[in-house]
């Protein structure tokens, strides 16, 4: 199995909502997931926040996964994100996990070896039709188990 | 149809994802919705982030279809919103929005008469078992179809 598809089987095999989402992967470079407002409307047919804030949670979950899954004692929570809507989603919600610095992985990955225990900040842009319709951020944390 | 039943049937019929998170509002007074993890589960077999996040969503939208509903000309949308994850969620999803000052809904609805558009934020606090689980704040935005 391809590497997209190993993600995408992670994402809808441990998250049923990824699946009530229709949530599939389309790139890994970068990474890119998709879902269809179909699936998550709101009351005014378009893509309901909570869909959308999802959707960019598991983008980052997904980044996560291709940069640690070497290593399986580890695994990923988020800690706390903030997300702004800046124009409504019609078709397609469309997350882009933006690539972090080298700079946080390698931190990451030093303060899971000092401690168990790693901390990165990831940012995720929502976009339709090339404009941007969400800007999201999220602390996650990787831990390794004892 | 009691008014309970009424909010219940808004997020369900117009909110897909509410009953593929298998949603219920379970008193208007205080403001409280649940879900259960077994639908809304992550990789470690507790609440998906993700999920946390859009019940707590879903709370603020039912608050203000209360407060909001006897006018037909208004809908809401989310803004923008932020949420702390303080400890995993391990059976339901109990989100429990807390009621604005009254000052606020007074503002809300001179802004809306004034400007046809009016922003209120609101807080919802995530428990399980009486100990914080989540702490959710969200900007909803009402505006008056022309």
């Amino acid at each position: 199995m391809n590497l997209r598809n190993q993600v995408e089987s992670f994402l809808s095999d441990k998250i049923p909502l990824a699946t009530a989402m229709g949530v599939r992967v389309v790139t890994l470079e970068p990474l890119m997931i998709e879902a269809p407002v179909a699936l998550n409307s709101n009351h005014l047919g378009t893509a309901f926040g909570g869909s959308i804030n999802a959707v960019a949670t598991l983008a980052g979950y997904a980044l996560l996964w291709l940069a640690l899954h070497d290593d399986l004692s580890l695994h990923v929570v988020i800690a706390e994100s903030s997300i702004h809507f800046l124009r409504p989603v019609r078709k397609t919600i469309r997350a882009i996990c933006c690539r972090p610095e080298d700079s946080a992985l390698t931190t990451l990955k030093s303060e899971l070896a000092a401690n168990n225990r790693g901390r990165i900040r990831l940012r995720v842009r929502v976009e339709e039709s090339g404009a941007s319709a969400a800007e999201f951020e999220g602390l996650f944390v990787a831990i390794r188990s004892k």
